[in-house]
């Protein structure tokens, strides 16, 4: 039995195209609700902020050039005509030899063009002493200084962070525009597979790909939809996926995509609609069952039923496509240099992906050690794996102490 | 005007000793939502899994001794007496010189130790001929491979992450205990603060910690609710923050803290119960006038009124304690190694905090840039900031091309 696969880049280009991914709109959301979400327009000043020039310090608002002269051991001697309060804007008007008196964020009254901090003064009742000459602007942060009103002040497909929050508010803004979220159907399919809270029959195993897989859709900025388990019925699994394509942009399955006897996922995809399957088989390990199909517009991702594998083709294959349509500019996926903690081979002809785990030793170098599974089921290598490595398809092994470059699973941190 | 102030590290050991800061409990939350959430006790497996020898491939369960003489131009002959499906338990029994046709995923036969690839055979009606040998074990998953039972699987404090999610799932539990989420109430004061969505009064300002702390606070593991501007009234003041006490963990105001003659949030919070302020100032720049009380056992921090002062305080000061409350281990901030790409210099004898952008030149070699910020009033420093550099208390200045470590500033990707 030989079938020519398609190689991993070959099925990327070809997934973008057919899918060709694209955000969903925008929805219109209370600033408190925004932290992490992603912006959907460019955020443009409709002020100056500050809105007026105002105090930095705690002091005396004074004509600058009136206070040259002032030193230490001489002062100037200047009137106080009044008081600066802030979140009122001043009515007075400072003429040559006066000053008011002018608190941290405060506005800065007109005439006045700086400000003598109060360590560098003494006053007696309305005779202020200043003992420190100020140049003109001093203490003072001026109207616009921070933004300039019709600034572009956050640009569009922004992750926004707490400091951009920070900044909308300054313009006074209380909701936000977002990029909507995009709603993912998650199926499990196999006649082996039971859903935790049911007790185990002989034979059967716990579902495990609709939990991993949900959390890692809310990873990739997607909401996901648990359409529960679908056991070995072609009927059955047609109506789930009618159902997931009504309520859903994208749909995920698991399992049931391999070449047993049973694997009819496929021909029930295409009965749904056109253009149907587009992509089955994959050359890399894990991950060779892996189907994609497009009914109308919405991408069908069929992953294999092994968690590790279907995780990890997730993060390669299906993760990519939720961030676009979610709003994400593509993220580079983030990567670091290490030393191969022991010699590895490929899958012959397959591009091979390994888990690694990675751990400094003595001298602080980063090393990553595969992690052993013989079998691409083994649930625990997930949770121990920091990244995983690729081998080329037309590579045979890498050698002990050969530098890799290891992508790092989403959340982890070296 | 002369005041010894503490200094930072003495602050923050006196913060931890004083608050002596502790998770709140648990809560059992569905599995479905939590992604992201922090474990509250171990997770021990409650049985082997798989809970059952299963084969790994599509093929035939046989005796692996009876293929031992299998060639691939001698085949040996075996007789097929059934066929085992996925997710039912076999009650065939093998014996000597026989096999039963399997699927991925399915239960070994009793008899059976060793399952031959389908595509290493070939089939005559019940007549099987098998073309290589298969050793004990071969092609089998055996019960326990991948978790024992009573083994510790994930231990409590983890975040939990998509393969943790799948990894609780495949033990059947549809339910988990998390560390319950702390409730941060978070108040703004000044006489010149206004509320983002109000019109804007010549002499005020929109309110941007509020907004800006919340979303620090969700990305620090707390749950924020904001209590609104409170005015220049001490009355005001303290009603609001009677309420907060009742209603939430930690309490964070910000502004009215400096030394102009309207702070009096130190006196109206030392009204409220014991010990009250145990910590007025603190020698870091920015975030000197920052107060730390305690009432009853809730911590109140009073943070400077500049947004990227008060961030940055936050982030230094306030994160740590709400990251230990919400459950987490104490996390070590995320640093890396740069170039500073011009000339520092501290404030005297105060530790210095300075923002940074980074970037890579040319040679890929990682730059710190200072960001120039007269004011620490400056919005925009904080969405331009990277993250942060420090300045120890007795150093005047850290030359240009100078090696510096830079503290990640959250969600920051270099």
């Amino acid at each position: 039995m030989f079938r020519e696969l398609m190689t991993y880049n070959q099925a990327k280009k070809l997934i973008f195209n057919e899918i060709n991914p694209k955000p969903l709109g925008n929805e219109k959301i209370s600033l408190i609700d925004a932290y992490s979400r992603i912006l959907y327009e460019d955020i443009i000043s409709n002020m100056d902020i500050p809105p007026f020039d105002r105090s930095t310090v705690d002091g005396y608002a004074v004509i600058a050039k009136d206070t040259f002269a002032a030193e230490e051991i001489s002062p100037i001697e200047l009137k106080v005509i009044g008081e600066v309060k802030v979140g009122i804007y001043p009515k007075i008007k400072l003429k040559k030899g006066e000053a008011t008196e002018i608190v941290t964020g405060a506005p800065i009254p007109i005439g006045a063009d700086a400000v003598v901090m109060v360590e560098n003064t003494q006053k007696q009742k309305n005779r202020l002493f200043i003992y420190r000459a100020v140049t003109q602007s001093e203490n003072i942060m001026k109207k616009g200084a921070d933004i300039k009103k019709d600034e572009i002040i956050l640009k569009a497909g922004k992750i926004l962070e707490a400091s951009d929050i920070g900044v909308i508010a300054a313009l006074g803004f209380t909701s936000v525009k977002v990029f909507k979220i995009p709603t993912i159907a998650v199926i499990s399919t196999g006649a082996e597979i039971i859903e935790p809270g049911k007790a185990l029959i002989p034979g059967k195993i716990y579902d495990i790909n609709a939990y991993s897989l949900s959390a890692a859709i809310l990873d990739s900025g997607g909401k996901p939809i648990i359409l529960g388990v679908v056991p070995d019925d072609e009927v059955e699994l047609g109506k789930t996926l009618k159902k997931a394509l009504i309520s859903s942009d994208i749909i995920i399955t698991s399992g049931g995509v391999s070449v047993g006897p049973k694997d009819y996922t496929p021909k029930v995809i295409n009965s749904l609609g056109k253009p149907g399957v587009v992509i089955s088989g994959i050359a890399v390990k894990p991950g060779k069952p892996t189907t994609v199909a497009v009914i109308g517009n919405k991408p069908v991702f069929s992953l294999p039923g092994h968690p590790a594998s279907a995780l990890l083709v997730f993060y390669l294959i299906v993760s990519p496509i939720i961030q676009r349509i979610a709003g994400r500019k593509l993220i580079s996926e983030k990567k670091v240099i290490a030393t191969l903690g022991s010699r590895l081979f490929s899958a012959k002809g397959r591009k091979t992906y390994v888990t690694v785990k990675l751990s400094r030793d003595k001298n602080q170098k980063l090393i990553a050690y595969p992690i052993k599974s013989g079998m691409s089921g083994a649930i625990t290598t997930l949770s121990k794996a920091d990244g995983f490595i690729e081998i080329p398809a037309d590579q045979q092994f890498i050698d002990s102490n050969e530098k890799v470059i290891v992508t790092l699973l989403k959340n982890k941190k070296v």
